[in-house]
């Protein structure tokens, strides 16, 4: 397997456009994203678990529970979410992109972010959707990327390229996501696309089962968004034969979108908003594998613990306490902590209590920006890891007038 | 039921007193508080819920395993958690007081609170006992309120007078709590004394079903904290009749105590860790109290809520998402909400969905320091109360390098 360029326009068939079509008046930047599969593709989904879902959400939902699609509309600047009219305006984006691309309606998957509860205009989308269409092209991911941003400070693509019974596929995809970020989905979008074969049922089943260790182990600042959708388009162009069962077909695909998703994780959680350090907690040692998950994610989601990672402070004593109100059923006098980054691993907590360290040592390890905790449970075979990063100045700054 | 002044010394014989014993050594501030009745009470005391327990609460458990206490030593600056020696040190601690005051040592309540996995040195502590004692007095609950906090920036305190029988009692309270505050207990200490004559096992009922409502319906930042406790000693001076089973009177008591508890909660929150604004979320028409209370806390726990509020921005779709993602079982398309505050009150949202609304009328009701965000989910007759604070650059701040 190995990295290549391109983003959602790496496998076969796929092109891709983003534009600035003015959803939101005061801001100029591309906000209506595309991509399109002129071959007809199986697609998977899986939505946020908020009661609360986006109008587009519905809609998807409804248009590929046929197990089909053939392209992808997203705006930013407006999330089409509380508003009376939601329902209506996404099966319109749908049915003006669809009668421009000359494709049905239900083949299209529809998503919106930004802000919730103010009706979302289909004038500029409506206006934007000819321009979008003809600028489609091979190479449209990185504006395509762009257009799905909201506070995002950066774009966020990944490809690879991997052989399935000898033919080389390739799957890649794009994401946003920044802020109201949390396990089981969360304010990100994620479109992948692949020219591997694989069946609808088995895309789905590989989605599903993949995002339980990725993106649901990302938080930013504990808040599962409205309209999260990670979607996946397989068009089957790369000709190898269509995975329809478990096997080892099965498993090279899982490996080639965790590698994808794994990425975007990681993305998401360096670019949470107002973050500087990327910080991923790596549990061993737990008893279930639900322990494992529950303690990594009570750690990366402690608003102590990540102000004082942005202080660069290494107060174990926060990630401990996390580790102990997680609600994880734990031996806290077997726990090890450690920190780690690209200048080095420092122990700091062996058996619950305290350990002398280099305080200088730890300052050190703790100013990069990516940090490893570790946590050893000491207590059986399960291992997990979430994502998340620092709380800073910033977050609060992009959040206390995020409307305005 | 009226207020009075006095705090945790204006019930009958009971005295308090401050002091700076030098625990931190680079802050020169109260750090050893004492509460002290002559007369043995009956105790009451709930903890965290957090499995790292600082090793004060174990100490405090067993000391009033039966029912009585006289004295209650608390110091700032070191939580006394998660040290190899911290039981043995809580111990000499009851002890050492225990001697001066030539009372027994398990009549003492020892509590600690601030930094975590540093070991607690008796030193100061001990060298602090005799002047503690010497300047105990009968106005002496601010110096006690004062040696207490941590990041706290006010001194929190209130009392009442309620009569019982015939009988004027008093019940007061001191508490400290700023960060690491959230639901089921939290960095909070809180100490109550009440000259009301009550059995020890009705002490705790009082107690026990009272935070259900109150202190655990406060988040400051979603961190519960290893410390946590809230304590109350009755001595009796009052001379009602012991209140020994349900009825009248213990309705009297417990109406008094909530209305000490609900008033430290207020003042916990709204002096939370870089807070601006006191937020209070009143949830109605609940269709059980667990949904009610659901709701309340998670919108009070959302960052993106208390960000929202520190910039004065009426994002009401924030509230909306912090329901969606609460897990409680409610009908979005029912819930009403309004800001509310003593510039008057403004409907943002109905049936789920925005309705129109002055932006500068929400402005200017949100530009205020104490909010209520008033949910109605029109599903029933239960209601909920929690409390809670603003998301400012100074949490971020305070919590960046609080060790250092």
């Amino acid at each position: 397997m190995k990295i290549i360029d391109g983003g959602v326009c790496a496998a076969k068939g796929f092109k891709a456009n983003g534009i600035h079509c003015g959803i939101r008046k005061n801001r100029v930047k591309r906000d209506l994203a595309l991509i399109y599969s002129e071959t007809p593709c199986t697609a998977a989904a899986t939505y946020t678990t908020n009661l609360v879902k986006g109008a587009p959400l519905l809609v998807t939902k409804q248009n590929i529970s046929n197990g089909y699609a053939k392209a992808i509309i997203c705006n930013s600047g407006n999330a089409n979410t509380c508003n009376a009219n939601g329902v209506e305006i996404a099966n319109l984006t749908c049915s003006l992109l669809a009668e421009k691309l000359n494709i049905d309606a239900n083949d299209v998957v529809v998503a919106s972010t930004g802000v919730i509860g103010q009706p979302l205009n289909i004038e500029p989308i409506k206006n934007g959707i000819p321009s979008l269409v003809e600028g489609l092209s091979d190479n449209g991911s990185e504006f395509a990327s762009e257009a799905i941003m909201t506070t995002d400070t950066v774009k966020k693509e990944i490809a690879v390229e991997f052989i399935i019974g000898g033919k080389t596929c390739k799957i890649g995809g794009i994401c946003k996501g920044s802020g109201m970020i949390h396990p089981n989905m969360a304010t990100m979008l994620v479109f992948i696309t692949t020219d591997c074969k694989i069946s609808a049922q088995m895309l789905q089943k590989a989605l599903s089962s993949d995002i339980k260790e990725t993106f649901n182990m990302v938080s930013i600042d504990g808040d599962t968004s409205t309209n999260d959708m990670v979607t996946v388009l397989a068009n089957g162009l790369a000709g190898n034969d269509e995975i329809v069962s478990d096997g080892e077909d099965f498993k090279e695909f899982m490996k080639a979108l965790n590698t994808v998703t794994v990425n975007l994780c990681r993305k998401i959680a360096s670019d949470g908003e107002g973050a500087t350090k990327l910080l991923e907690c790596v549990v061993s040692g737990g008893k279930t594998l639900e322990i494992a998950k529950t303690v990594a994610k009570s750690v990366i989601c402690s608003s102590l613990t990540k102000a004082a990672m942005f202080g660069a402070d290494a107060n174990w004593g926060r990630v401990l306490c996390a580790i102990g109100y997680s609600g994880a059923n734990v031996d806290i006098n077997k726990i090890d902590v450690y920190f780690k980054s690209n200048k080095g691993t420092i122990a700091v907590c062996k058996n619950g209590s305290g350990v002398d360290f280099s305080e200088e040592k730890a300052k050190e390890i703790l100013l990069e920006n990516e940090i490893d905790i570790i946590v050893d449970l000491n207590d059986g075979e399960f291992n997990s890891t979430a994502w998340g990063c620092d709380l800073t100045y910033d977050y609060v700054k992009i959040n206390g007038d995020y409307r305005t």
